[in-house]
């Protein structure tokens, strides 16, 4: 029988939006890593009656209910009371629960109040989710056959812990987690999400490993998926498909998993012992910042000027005032000596530059928002590159792209010179 | 009768735990504010079979169903398809969708492919929700008396725009929102939330408006919610608290919703008539970023320089090297010297500077992982701050919160100099 996972967060905070929910972002890897299925997500607020209508669904259609959230002191804290309640049994006191709160409080030199007496209520023949980073305890119970219920706080630190220390474990003796699911992301810069679904789609059908793509902030990333026995057999399972589509990926893919696009440019200045500095004007500093987000980034990022006044351009890059005049600071010529400048300024093996219009303001019919030109000066030239990111989406994402896409030439120049 | 509105999030990474789930966030905090009910929210993997399970059970209990996700180019992308297909009617493909996907790829220079077609594809009766930003389209759809579909694309930025623009005037047209919940956040910087908490712990027992604190990224806020008729009631209402509430945090509250450090810092710079420049050792560019974020910046900030290496702080910004042996780069002398040196060989009225130890290696015992010093060089004189962030949570956390700290730093002289 396939046996499925569902986490239920309780909250009203949740329903108001003043938290992000986190802990379905947590639990949802940790059910991934450990091989359970997972198809359903819900959060419902601090509501015994609706509290109650998800638990009756869930507990039809999945056989192990995950819930966080609703087991503090304050009275809208319900989840313990309403689970009893679903499944007609009443609360019991623990007074080894009702201690360990008292020395707690104790300990960090504050008084118990009542309300914390409610903590220690469990439903009937439910087992202690023992919490030691907190004081509110979680419950294992099966209040049925073919029906496991965890409780977790909602404070993500305490039910990490309590999730990897207590849970895991116990999950595990029960026969949960048996297959273990292991993913693999590619990444890749250049391309469309669509051009790429095209050129790879006979591999959507596959069952397993499965292939699947999607895209954010510009970029493409395709999920390959295993399900096996072990972690080392599913790695085995992605290895040769991942190598078909790198192949078909070729330069457009620079990477997996955790890379990113400073990483990897980091790998490749490393490798070839170069040394880079930035010269930016739209992005402010962004490029510097994405660049020394790398940890160990100090071996080959020397640093960079940050030119975003035109005088700073002439003054510190040596990008000449005519060519300013005569090409506007949003130009190829101008993205070439921002780079060539600073490369010499600062007389490392690489210089790259951005120069753009990231608007709102500032756009005119020759040189609209949107528009920027990446400088790229190395050993034995200078180049540039226009890019047109167009204004619908805003200042923030043409900085983006323009912090990648100025990683992305540098990273395929780097490839080429070997 | 008491009408509710459901978020469905549709996307198998959102299970895999591959992403926050952001736009529950965003959306939920919209419902409040418009002062829809919402009662449940739903995370559901790419499943035909198992989305449609959600949208029958979602639309017995909500008279607004609103979905995000699931409208790419890809074959795994079904939200309208199942949509369609769990109310009956056929797909029908719009011309003035297609052009549109047609313009927008080719103002990019780029080829639409196949796949894109399917993005022009709706389910019979429902009107187009149209997306300025990107190219999939969403719905408006009245499938049934007292059921309306909303659909987002999951790419929060397209989809944040096409709820502002087009889904709240529509909703309201249709009587949703009457009442409306109106909230005010007061940011703080420089007092822990414990702190504050107990500064102004009576106004947590208000009830309209109600008055709650949250902290996160080193920041506190107070969140001040009115429930009124209109927002101009609800504004009268939280007028008077937020004054009260201004007056104990003092010099710490620096600003209200949008309000960043950054862009405060630009409005007390543009008051002021004076400019900027700034100097960066550890945040690599990101206190340039974060100025720069604020459109409009050029005004006040002329540049920097990112001095990663040693070599750039004397080359660049006039470091004495005997300084830098004997105190070591980390150190009040050379935050000092960085903020003077960059202010005058920018030429800007400020300079701010910024030089720590980020981590995760390069900390000593007497310059630990955390430790940053801040330099602010005006006018009248240099001064240097230091501050120790702790290595605990990691590099990211000592970048931001140092570049805060600078900012912050340079809003309270401006403050004092009025």
């Amino acid at each position: 029988m396939s046996q499925s996972a569902e986490i239920i967060c309780v909250g009203t905070e949740l329903l108001l939006g003043d938290i992000l929910n986190s802990n379905a972002q947590f639990l949802a890897q940790e059910l991934a890593r450990l091989g359970i299925a997972h198809y359903y997500q819900t959060v419902v607020g601090d509501n015994p009656a609706r509290i109650k209508g998800v638990v009756n669904h869930a507990s039809d259609r999945a056989q192990l209910l995950i819930f966080t959230g609703g087991l503090g002191p304050t009275p809208d804290d319900l989840t313990h009371e309403t689970l009893a309640d679903c499944f007609g049994v009443p609360l019991v006191e623990h007074p080894e629960i009702l201690a360990d709160i008292t020395r707690k409080f104790a300990e960090r030199g504050r008084v118990m109040t009542a309300n914390n007496r409610k903590q220690a209520l469990l439903p009937e023949g439910a087992a202690v989710l023992t919490n030691d980073s907190g004081s509110a305890p979680g419950i294992i119970w099966q209040p049925k056959p073919d029906l496991t219920i965890l409780t977790f706080p909602g404070v993500p630190v305490e039910m990490q812990r309590m999730w990897r220390e207590v849970a895991v474990p116990y999950l595990q003796s029960q026969g949960w987690g048996q297959m273990t699911i292991y993913s693999r992301t590619l990444k890749f810069w250049g391309i469309s999400e669509s051009a790429l679904a095209e050129q790879v789609s006979p591999f959507f059908d596959l069952q397993n490993p499965t292939v699947a793509p999607y895209a954010n902030n510009g970029e493409v990333k395709l999920r390959l998926s295993a399900s096996a026995a072990s972690e080392a057999d599913a790695r085995q399972m992605i290895a040769p498909i991942e190598d078909q589509l790198r192949q078909i990926g070729g330069l457009n893919c620079y990477g997996a998993d955790n890379d990113t696009l400073a990483s990897v440019v980091g790998r490749l200045l490393n490798a070839s012992q170069t040394t880079l500095a930035v010269a930016e004007s739209c992005t402010g500093g962004g490029l510097g910042e994405a660049i020394t987000a790398v940890p160990g980034s100090s071996r080959y990022f020397w640093g960079g000027v940050i030119s975003y006044d035109n005088a700073i351009k002439t003054k510190l890059l040596d990008v000449q005032v005519q060519d300013l005049e005569e090409h506007g600071a949003v130009s190829h010529t101008v993205a070439k000596q921002m780079a060539i400048g600073v490369r010499s300024r600062l007389g490392t093996t690489w210089g790259l530059s951005i120069t753009g219009v990231a608007g709102p303001d500032g756009g005119t019919p020759s040189k609209p928002v949107g528009l920027v030109y990446i400088g790229l000066a190395g050993p034995s030239d200078g180049q540039s590159f226009e890019h047109q990111f167009g204004a619908l989406r805003g200042r923030d994402w043409i900085r983006r792209l323009s912090i990648a896409s100025a990683l992305d030439h540098l990273r395929r120049s780097l490839i080429n010179l070997n």
